[in-house]
């Protein structure tokens, strides 16, 4: 199989689970594989890092599902395949009146989607995406849904915390050859969206239509030496070739002795031919220290604008680390530290890309409603664990501004609530029964409902948003937020509150199978 | 873009970090891009998932590379692209005669790689997969050959640990929601590779061969409920549509109270029209305590063969501990340990597909010879840490079997030496320079040279093997280490060392550039 029928084969729609399929048959034999049917995805904790945990996440992925459903359907090729699988007896898994129908309506034209704009921030148990439409089609769109939004939301949400640690510097993702397979193009998607400025991903780069990355490598300085050359020849010949864009990685050697020596010949050089030189990068060592020291012979050199690339298994803490390090260390050095972290830029790789520590999030797809004689009815589902119960109904969410106009609560109800109307507004927690809050109308600036109809009759209801309006929707979501939600350690808890209404249904339904369970 | 031209542009030759690119055009500049160059890929250290860390890998990737390796050029759509890249003074950054280069020669016809087989046992620091070949195309390489290898080796790695966990008990992949992106697709493939018996993701078992596997979700029961229906018709219509393969999810209302009930009228229904259950799945709760439970009400009812597949968040350390909770109690709640545990089989999804805890394998692909006027020079990497020093030269590795046929080290040395031949074989620690191991020729039944040529003149040098066979490479490795090394919590460690001849090189070539720092 060549590559391009086989990317074609595993990233269509056939990139789900087997039982997705086996449902949508099952429904369709019980005649209600068109019957309307109400999904959310939801989370239910935010990412725990280990020793530190988000207090926000952010939201992502959602565009790229949509490309996906655009052109995703059962071709004469995936047909075939499914029409061959064969039980443990070997009868076939699948009927022809099935498969006659997949090749008919198995495509997602019919469904409507329901969802945030990416790079909103987002947080647990509230709906993020909805998917209403005909029950077969919408659980066969499960797996896909939650593995493009889960993951681009994970990685959104630790570029969104490594951002935060940076400032405004430069901040770049360099984390491909440590990315899961294929999933490092949606992860620079996501690592953009959540504050990255760039990636050193060239096709993702492409697609997203920025300029790719990069440095070079320690294999080039290598190579000089092999030949008989020396660092300083390599470094010039990258200068020479790259006039406008010398940045030089100086630890092939050693940081201090060698490669900044080097580094500061060559810029002397390409100042002398006009040329302003851009920087030099740190991949190895103390990076805090090295950094105090290069940006010391740097000044004295003659090139106080020279920036520090730093890189090697960065994140937010390590970022962190290092600068209260360089604040701590720098005046014992005689470096003014603000100096030193002001010409600090990033190289983020592998802990980015992967989300180290928390691999996952744990977004899941529940149906909450169906559609029976054209009224809603609620699905629910009870499990063995309190924390699996999930919140019944055609729901929708709407986020609450206090009278500061900060975000302090995301409030969840049913679709025909109206919370902006309510004198008295009640907040109860989604699942201590007792616990609630009460806003007065005037405590509140804003009522806003946070998901839109992104996807109906057949497409998109609007134009692909750029990738700068995603970005835009992030800075501004942030400056809502309450500055303890944004800390990176042991953060604030933002509230999750569901209606009255809401609430009391639920508790209903529980109470419901809870008493025909005892008889 | 479709779907079709994003994927082809994203997953073919740009799916690399921009400075490959670069650093090919500088050597084109230098005339030295042809120049015969040897790349090592190795780990530095095993998987640590936190608690718990691996003592050996499992190899896995290199035919998904090599498939990728066989169609990967750059096309005129690349080529105009990069054409079109600028740097920030507005200049083209690369020039018209390297992409004319690039067309004619920008594939990896003219590589040669040398690698393990899949499957296969593999330790830190060893060479894993070695690539010969022009300069500029060895380095373009790199990125993809990390991201493809480093991630199939850290799942099949992950899913050797749970296999181990589980016996010989059916195993299955269910992690696709929660893996990253497309990522999830060589994930299965690596999941298979190290153990599992088959992955519920519907392209990647037909890309595979294996018939994709699967039960049902709670939205099937939680459908019937809305209707008005109950959990035992939900079961039901399952069972009528699937009967030789009725395997039911018992949790959505509760395990024991509902499911369970409900799950044994069906089975008993299917048994009367002469259908034998497969069984029930256990999704949430205490999964030990429940399968005691449902085990005992199974045999109670006359289904003792009916099997209790296990999911929710498991990993090898979970059912290593589910195992113990069983044997345990099941004494005391009157089963037979042995009995549950051989009834259970196991659905593994988020932890396997992200290897929860360590979601990156940190392997590295280093310049390590350079041919010279037809010799290879050593090509070595100091930097700011000990750790990341290198092994230089033109290297091999072999294995060597004690007179117990057990696998004792992995020994590193120059391609051009015979360790076989030796009378006293000298095994040096790669990094503590007086520690070391002699082993004499009676004490060595085997040395067995660990990489094979599988890529020169143009492509594969045999067809790809079955899945079957790296599967079977697994299984034969394992039963030559020590068991010690297999232990899941705090394993032995395995030997990994360097011949006298090499650790003497690479001692020569540190001391040559440690004292022209000094000058």
């Amino acid at each position: 199989m060549d590559q391009q029928t086989l990317n074609r084969l595993t990233q269509g729609i056939l990139f789900t689970d087997m039982y997705q399929l086996t449902m949508a048959q099952l429904y369709f034999k019980a005649g209600i594989h068109e019957q309307r049917a109400h999904f959310d995805h939801f989370f239910r904790q935010y990412p725990n890092y280990g020793g530190h945990k988000a207090g926000y996440c952010i939201y992502a992925g959602l565009e790229s599902l949509l490309d996906w459903m655009k052109e995703a359907h059962f071709d004469d090729n995936d047909l075939h395949y499914l029409a061959g699988e064969k039980d443990a007896k070997g009868n076939p898994v699948f009927c022809p009146e099935f498969l006659d129908w997949l090749r008919k309506e198995g495509n997602f034209r019919k469904l409507t989607v329901k969802a945030m704009a990416e790079g909103r921030v987002i947080h647990p148990n509230v709906p993020i995406t909805m998917v209403e439409g005909p029950l077969a089609m919408a659980q066969i769109l499960e797996t896909t849904l939650l593995n493009i939004i889960n993951f681009q939301t994970l990685i959104a949400t630790k570029a969104s915390r490594i951002r935060h640690s940076c400032g405004s510097k430069l901040l770049m993702e360099f984390g491909l050859r440590r990315a899961h397979g294929y999933g490092g193009n949606f992860g620079a998607r996501a690592a953009v969206i959540g504050g990255c400025d760039y990636t050193s991903n060239v096709g993702q780069s492409y697609a997203m239509g920025l300029p790719p990355k990069g440095t070079h490598s320690h294999a080039m300085v290598q190579t000089w030496l092999a030949l008989g050359k020396s660092e300083y020849e390599a470094f010039q010949a990258y200068a020479d070739l790259y006039p406008d864009n010398c940045l030089l990685l100086i630890d092939t050697i050693d940081s201090l002795k060698s490669g900044l020596p080097n580094a500061i010949k060559v810029f002397k050089n390409l100042r002398s031919k006009g040329y302003e030189p851009v920087g030099v990068r740190l991949d190895s060592g103390d990076l805090a220290y090295l950094a105090i020291q290069v940006s010391k012979v740097l000044d004295e050199a003659g090139f106080p604008k020279a920036c520090i690339v730093l890189s090697n298994d960065l994140d937010e803490m390590t970022i962190n680390q290092i600068n209260i390090q360089i604040r701590e260390d720098a005046p014992r050095n005689g470096a003014d530290p603000q100096k030193v972290i002001d010409r600090l830029t990033y190289g983020v790789g592998t802990r980015l890309i992967t989300s180290d520590g928390q691999s996952a999030l744990g977004g899941v797809y529940k149906l909450v409603a169906l559609q029976v004689d054209g009224k809603w009815v609620p699905a629910m589902k009870f499990s063995n664990s309190i924390a699996k119960l999930i919140n019944p109904g055609h729901k929708t969410a709407w986020r609450i501004y206090d009278s500061r106009g900060r975000a302090t609560a995301d409030l969840v109800g049913f679709a025909d609530e109206e919370p902006a109307s309510e004198e008295v507004l009640e907040l109860h927690h989604p699942v201590e029964k007792d616990v609630m809050r009460r806003l007065k109308r005037q405590e509140i600036s804003r009522v806003e409902p946070l998901l839109q109809t992104v996807w109906d009759k057949g497409g998109r209801t609007r134009p692909a948003p750029s990738l700068q309006e995603l970005k835009a929707n992030r800075t501004a979501d942030l400056n809502y937020l309450d500055t303890g939600v944004l800390r990176m350690h042991n953060p604030h808890i933002y509230h999750v509150s569901l209606t009255t209404k809401l609430l009391d249904a639920k508790v209903e339904l529980i109470k419901k199978f809870r008493d025909r369970l005892e008889d």
